[in-house]
């Protein structure tokens, strides 16, 4: 796949940038397990200025806490994610051809089937492996936003 | 296993929606590891109006926040589960014979001896290993629930 | 071994009841991970009226709290582990050739090299394993003390 | 590697005292996962009045948390841990040489192209484990510091 093409992205953000767990306290609060290591990774493309954002369907501030910290659009509670990728795709004025996506489970198939690159976590439900065009080693939360970062600067570099 | 004879869910909570571990803080507070998984699993059996309840030993608000998260009927601090299930099969009006049990450990092993369809995760204990009807491949809180409600879910499209 | 010759147990905490990993929050609380299952191993026991006490070095509620939650006895912030094991061992009147000691780190050593029953989890130090009459199957915090319970109670079952 | 003549240390935090994940709330708090076996490790070394220092790049009370229950210096929210690693270097007046810096991401590089002992936990990132003098056997997180601590400990009694 030639990840130099890629000139934004969209990641999903349970399963990608965690391991898909969710902790629930007795007092109701949920908390998700994200990785450091993800955070150096999207440090190298802010310094390319590739667009990127992140698009969830839960209604979660714990998304809005963890795409602050490492400098990312966010869109939580996002009930037609097709919907929202177009209106990102408009915004940054870059074709769907060109936007990779990142997910793991069903509700990313639609924009999956869209993008010019469709990336699927290590941990990704079938039906997402089938219609990936790019499978990640890492695991969602174990690096498998680090590992595609690096790939597309990696490949920004020998450009 | 026929599946789509499946009429109405009885779910365990510890060890089927969770790993079975607890977190316990130093205030005294616990919190359990759920997955996010399970709710899109749990959503499309929502949709086939299959009755589920959750029926739990554990005198937890964990187990009322994750249950009311995944819009599911709840009993939790239940110390005789037996009468409980037959009070659920009663109010749903659904002979025990056709109701699926999900449970993991030695507390589950009266319901799963009467109803029609035992399933444990594949985690769960040898006793109620040896008394399950069918063995999922998914462990408890790492996707054993999303598991069971494709495989019913898949044999209901069938149909 | 014998296990139906235990007449009492003294558990350490971390590493035992937990995987020896503390999570630390931002606000400096600090938390652990226990393992249901232990509940119900501990229960078993604690019908067949053996003595079982928790000693633990670090002082920290947390150790207060679970030893609650599973009804047993508890000694934290224990500098002397050996001496708090022998205080038990008269207060209970039961010979330390006939207490099973069950651990996990050097911290643990003394203790086990007096009591008859040295009982190591599978993921002990080393210096444990070495030292040991007995090497579970399970780590800590994954089941060790609900298969030591279980050891135990069905050997009291055969009796 | 002759670990007696290492004479000061420098640890990394994320990914050395823990798995480099991060607990993230819906409050906005975050969380890391540490240890309990590291801190037997430390404190073996600082019976033997060895420095030892925490340099972390992340802004974040929880590092001092842990630093402080483990009796550590520390500094975080380090923007050039080479620099600090310096002004560690002249403040306890031990040269690069005969210092180990303990590492497991790109931004440790740096560090561990000067001291004497550049030392990569198991699972540190592939640069990292190019550059190290000494790779160990155990994760980040996992038991890695007190891995360390032990073979420091260990040539210091054959001395």
């Amino acid at each position: 796949m030639n990840f130099k093409d890629i000139k934004a992205i969209v990641f999903d953000f349970d399963g990608v940038f965690t391991d898909n767990r969710v902790i629930v306290s007795e007092d109701g609060k949920e908390s998700v397990i994200c990785n450091r290591s993800d955070g150096i990774g999207i440090e190298m493309l802010c310094n390319l200025d590739i667009p990127m954002i992140i698009i969830s369907t839960e209604t979660n501030p714990i998304v809005l806490f963890r795409a602050k910290k490492l400098k990312l659009s966010v869109q939580h509670g996002v009930e037609n994610k097709l919907q929202e990728l177009e209106k990102f795709s408009n915004a940054v004025n870059i074709d769907l051809k060109k936007i990779a996506y990142v997910g793991n489970d069903i509700n990313d198939i639609e924009c999956m089937k869209v993008v010019g690159y469709s990336i699927a976590v290590a941990d990704a439900f079938e039906e997402i492996i089938k219609n990936s065009s790019f499978i990640l080693n890492k695991k969602g939360g174990e690096g498998a936003v680090r590992e595609f970062c690096e790939l597309v600067y990696q490949s920004y570099q020998h450009d």
